[in-house]
């Protein structure tokens, strides 16, 4: 019987150490997806729920190009807003959202790539259990600047869904 | 006796089911790193060694802007070319170098970001022993379309390792 409680001790010894082994691998796997930070938390009126922002390229007059890594948290979302020169989505993670006024939203994902047109109204954001990170890409901003309009109401968001 | 050989199979069998819990953890940092797809290989003469592309987003007249996934395998990298609209590098993964002409060559690595001015001779590329992965974004399409130049020799490149 001691023997089997020693034995007993060895595996569970052997066993810890290879699950152990486990960790390394989530926590590069944590990196893998945070290729670019995660920002600042945007306190601006332009957002519903809570999201974040990190500025990967300032606007100027020579790229004519804004880029952001924005992430949502289950349920945030833009106001509806516009852009006069596009805008590009590169999704990176996660699932949500994406709707043009007057069409039905569209689910987006990890991987997905959106291309919003010009001076379009249109909202984006996560889904109410997932949380949404995209890279957006704005270009042509020598044709202007976003122009934000109203919430994307809960009752716009709760259609979203179905 | 027995009995110890009998403990010993059960310990193994559990042994070899957490260690295969290890196993989706690595599948999914694998797939965290790969967002978007490696795409082909590319086959034209304007890079050196094995690079692979998937177009994200192409040219038109509207977004003026056209973005690309590029992977280098070690060793491999561009010619010298220049971009009359300039070029934006999101680095996805992996080490590598930037070099613009009579300049010393950058290192550069996952989460850097390079802003590659208009008609500036460059080329970018892994290095001997990292892959490297980049999101190229070209803005300003509408100034024109990529210059290919001459290759980067085996000693320009040996010079970036330096």
């Amino acid at each position: 019987m001691k023997n089997i409680l020693k034995i007993s001790l060895i595996f569970l010894t052997v066993l810890a150490g290879a699950c152990n082994k486990s960790q390394p691998d989530t926590a590069k796997q944590q990196n893998a997806e945070l290729v670019f930070p995660k920002g600042e938390k945007i306190t601006n009126a332009n957002f519903t729920g809570t999201a974040w922002l990190q500025m990967l390229v300032n606007n100027d007059s020579i790229y004519n190009t804004s880029i952001g890594n924005v992430t949502f948290e289950p349920g945030a979302r833009t106001n509806w807003h516009k852009h006069p020169g596009g805008q590009i989505l590169l999704v990176t993670d996660g699932i949500g959202y994406y709707q043009e006024k007057g069409k039905p939203a569209q689910v987006i994902r990890k991987g997905d790539i959106v291309k919003i047109p010009l001076n379009t109204e249109h909202w984006h954001g996560a889904s109410p259990v997932n949380s949404l990170t995209h890279i957006a890409i704005s270009p042509n901003t020598d044709k202007g600047s976003v122009v934000w309009l109203h919430v994307v109401t809960d009752e716009e968001y709760n259609q979203a869904k179905q």
